[in-house]
């Protein structure tokens, strides 16, 4: 064997590689012997506080998006752990619609009802104050990541419902203890269309025209900025686009596939990301100037068709002295804008000023959070049949709901008896909806007069202070107006309060 | 080497793998070393009946299909054999288009004739009865598959013409010895506004709309049912449309492509697979739950803008309570639907009933059998110019054939003295078309006014019963009416009688 | 380890695969240890000249395309050198829109400036004539290409403004000296809607609905002809779109990826290629046959939604007889379509007659080369902001430029004194722009009045004859209608005089 080949051996470490690649996998859930896992001699317990906010995020000069925003930023903040640790996040959902946390690559080992798919393995979080606490172990390490469940292609695939989570592995590979710079690039697409509409009726992802690398479009995101020498990592996440990500000035060695060692690390200039996977490529810098690193997918490569744009960004060495003519001169630099910095500042959940995301504007004079939505469908997102979506609503006096016909056929009142007294009974006419303002606090039932009888009935709790939740239940129990589908569903409802 | 890795290998037994992955593929393909091949000691041979009918399948709730379908089935059937058989399919089509069978994977080795490849290694399948028997080895193990060949984006991308072909091989896997559970996984696209039309002139996969597993887009679908302990493979085939299979609760190890076993087996939680290839994945069943198993692209994730939708599935444990809200609680249970029981039913073509199309309703009081249509093309489905297609026909007594201006500028008339004694004349006017119903058994020649100097005929046999093909061979020869190309294009459809 | 196993390995020469995968890279790049690196003996210096063309291609019978042609061709012509050679590549842009050369997978070790990327390591080469030479060492073996970086989705993506790159190894794999045939394969789209414009304001990516390999779309492209006994290496370039190539009849054995050996070689039936890389893949042909060979995604397969037709070809075997049936029975034959021929003309740049572009055809009387487009922009191009695009044409006597308002608000006048003496003053009032015809030889420069102290400025050179350009530098100092920035660009567009 020549001295080259060698010397190439001690880079890659391939024996390394493909050792770990072997080894590094959660053994509960491939091979059941507990004797392979590596022990994490100090587990660690991280709580974290979650919300999910109605916010507005500007993508790109031209075009602003209505979101829904763990911790009110988009990427969510950065989640980062040890393997073995336990994460513990208590969500709050603070939106008009349901929604869910899927921890995308962590095996939910025992605890299958963490895992965040809704009506398959829990229920969503209710919209208006939901809350839900998701407990589980890290046992799997690599760059994973977090996204919501419900409606995909509209919460996952436009509304900018994802983050990264971290999971450092207890034995890293050689090449990985090299590494001095790391990033993490989250590429996802978005519909200028619907941007500006929660629950456009139309399919978000039929045709995605603006492009973002961490909720940004180029020009407006940033430089990866390194030095001369550095063994910089790249976390590519193809969130919500695939990708072939290609790197100008390098060739960049594929190292991880979804977090995971590859037993054969492979050199390429422009590396394939299918959507819902990462793979990881480390590279050494040793080739200074300004380089490119883009998908090579031209429709990806404009913000609505102007160029140039999109999934986009430029590796600056430090030491390159600027030009006139660099379109990026004048950049203002954050440092973090690849996570960079949070991924040095220890364990937690790490949230980034420059990611938080804006309120959603005022329309018409009302503002957006003023107005709850309810939809009348005939199947829901958690695909169960006639429901009313959400079915509990949580709003403060003078605020409004809508109700609107989202399938048709379906006719709304307010149930005789099961409204604060001296409130206005409601109603939707079929295939109409309605805007209902609600001025008295309490609690108000309503149901759909055709389906009824399967349980197709709402709650809605006006006024945050505490409720006769257990006069509430007696009225549901006794009600002459309920059928006993109703009836149940309304007392599931209930405990929703 | 720590015990670990052994523990972890003899799992994988990457050593074995390597090897057949070496070894396991058709050498008189790729090495010409007959020494090499393992040898099927028993070999059998399959003599299957296959057909090709209209049909109609419901794809979702809000989606009904116009199908060519494969013994009235889509999938098409199993088709189980052991490397080294031989098959012998015999195929009648009994639809009004053009059709043959591709055997996606086997290598045709010395019969490359049997390829199905229209215009290029055969004639297609003529409609109307046309028939077609194919005979070649099946010396090339793995999950490989079927499907049309003609007209591609309509017949495979829209028209439900695919079935999966699993070759076991003589030398499997150490790991594929360790297999419990099997399930094949067909990925497909549909487009709504075609599906209710053979022959639009549309693209039809401009815009794929809805998206289903084995036929049936989710929640109409079905869950794969496990129990802990299980080794379970999925075949996971991109029949039409390329997905990114992520399962939840588990990571896959990837141990075969196209059938073919992988030097370097790998891990992942979300596996591409492109059009036309297929992946196998082997998972150790030890994480009890219910686990959704989809693609990560979100446009596949609905049923035309409805979710949830889509290419998506439940992995099922046995023993897992069900819950009131979880979707499928009250599924009706399939176990073969995604072949498993079939896979056990030993060798041959297996059909299942769970998959047979419906008739195709009439229409304006007419049943669609009883047209069929000629198109009349500057250029047919083989590449072939001016033609009429199919250019023979056979049909009952009282059926009509609708003659349709595909492309324009072609002036029918039948031939003078080649129709039967006292049959009308009867024409297509150029641009119009005409429908035409025959009432009086025979052979009927026409021929396109303008193009009949470069052989644009056509030939229709009314009646099934036997034809004085002689005779009409000698009228055809004699003809005055007829150009010399005419002449050699009639002679060659009559053999098709 | 068996016989079979031994003999399978002598074909694939793993070790040695794996071997030179390790060390085969540019070591310079991704190592920094100069032993490693095999060093060219006698590395030769390639001098060519490159121009870039106005021209028109056909890719189909319905449909020409207007394209920006590499030395007028489509594909751009080969480049083939040995791995350490010199490349010294002057570019003559002829057209009226910028471009640059990117080449795609050289390093460009120290000279970053080389690499194409317009704005971010070099500017724009102008239109009408504007020069650039590239300079630099091919360090890096494999199939690599060129291609514009300016405008991609528009230049690449349906602009034909792609070629290819082989650099041949020195130490090349033990499995490719056995190649006897080569062919390379560029795969991209088209979109006819905006073919016939070179600036429709729409994203050209788009909707693309033609599809092309070495820019003919089957059946308008050729036959991959072999014979048997041969080892065939296809270089699969998916230049502008993805594919999963599939080829009938034998198994493909993959084995570079982006031009670099791969650890683990890899058999398949289809092999997925994304948008930018290139995958190698080595073929014993030991099956005689006719055998398609063509993309598995359908919707690659029409033209324009007319089938069969786009990425799709035929390999035929030597000595198959044709038959009257077989759609290529009477084709016309190139035996370089895939650069086949061109590949053993020894090293340099290899132009090739079949891929020469037409002329684009007069419209409305006037050559288009008579006309030169001028964009006023809020963002150029290269992603400065407010600016002409080109800023700086040069024209001859009696052309005309049209300052089309590409971006509204801008309101253009030619700077007093600083146009020929004589001549008549023009201007393009806020979006409308104008057409202006130059009778005068001479310099004029122009600005936008409402962005003129940010430098929107724009310079026009009539007559190729020599230019008073000390002369015209003064007038620029000294002029009191020019703002600071207004005169600093200036002067830098004088230098491209």
């Amino acid at each position: 064997m020549s001295e080259s080949i060698l010397s190439r051996r001690s880079f890659i470490q391939m024996s390394g590689a493909g050792a770990v690649a072997m080894s590094g996998l959660s053994p509960g859930v491939t091979d059941g012997g507990a004797h392979e896992k590596p022990v994490n001699p100090d587990p660690q317990t991280h709580h974290f506080s979650m919300t999910i906010e109605e916010a507005q995020v500007t993508i790109a000069r031209d075009l602003k998006a209505k979101v829904w925003a763990y911790n009110n930023q988009v990427p969510g903040p950065l989640i980062h752990v040890v393997e073995g640790d336990t994460i513990e996040a208590a969500v709050v959902n603070n939106t008009t619609a349901t929604h869910t946390v899927h921890w995308h690559g962590v095996p939910m080992t025992g605890t299958w009802w963490m895992d965040g798919a809704p009506g398959i393995n829990q229920e969503a979080i209710n919209s208006g104050g939901g809350e839900f606490t998701y407990r589980f172990v890290a046992n799997r390490p690599g760059s994973l990541w977090y996204h919501c469940h419900v409606e995909v292609p509209n919460h996952v695939g436009v509304r900018g419902m994802w983050g990264p989570l971290i999971v450092d592995p207890l034995e890293p590979l050689p090449i990985e203890k090299e590494v001095t710079r790391e990033a993490i690039l989250m590429f996802t697409g978005w519909n200028s269309k619907v941007a500006n509409d929660y629950f456009a009726t139309e399919d978000p992802t039929d045709h995605l025209d603006f492009y973002s690398i961490n909720g940004k479009c180029f020009p407006y995101n940033q430089p990866i900025r390194v030095k001369e020498g550095d063994v910089l990592r790249l976390r590519l996440y193809a969130a919500t686009v695939g990708v072939a990500f290609h790197l100008h000035g390098h060739d960049m060695l594929v190292t991880h596939q979804d977090g995971l060692p590859m037993p054969a690390p492979y050199w390429a200039d422009t590396v394939a990301v299918a959507e819902g996977q990462r793979k990881d490529v480390i590279i050494r810098m040793n080739n200074p100037g300004r380089w490119p690193a883009h998908d090579h997918n031209e429709h990806h490569l404009s913000n609505g068709g102007d160029t140039p744009g999109g999934l986009f960004t430029i590796v600056e060495y430090e030491g390159i002295e600027s030009d006139p003519w660099y379109l990026w001169a004048k950049k203002e630099y954050d440092p973090d804008f690849y996570f960079s910095e949070s991924l040095k500042q220890g364990y937690g959940l790490i949230e980034q000023s420059g990611f938080k995301a804006d309120a959603v504007p005022d329309e018409a004079g009302l503002a957006a959070a003023e107005t709850v939505q309810v939809r009348m469908m005939d199947r829901g997102p958690d695909g169960t049949a006639k429901v009313f979506d959400p079915g509990f609503v949580r709003i403060s006096r003078g605020q409004s709901v809508e109700f609107v016909p989202w399938d048709f056929g379906h006719d709304l009142e307010s149930v005789p008896g099961l409204i604060p007294e001296g409130a206005a009974p409601f109603s939707a006419p079929k295939n109409a909806g309605a805007l209902v303002r609600f001025d008295k606090e309490g609690l108000y039932a309503y149901q759909c007069i055709a389906h009824r009888a399967i349980g197709m009935v709402g709650l809605i709790a006006v006024g945050h202070s505490s409720h006769d939740k257990a006069g509430f239940a007696e009225k549901i129990a006794s009600s002459p107006e309920l059928s006993e589908g109703a009836r149940l569903r309304l007392m599931a409802l209930l405990e929703k309060l």
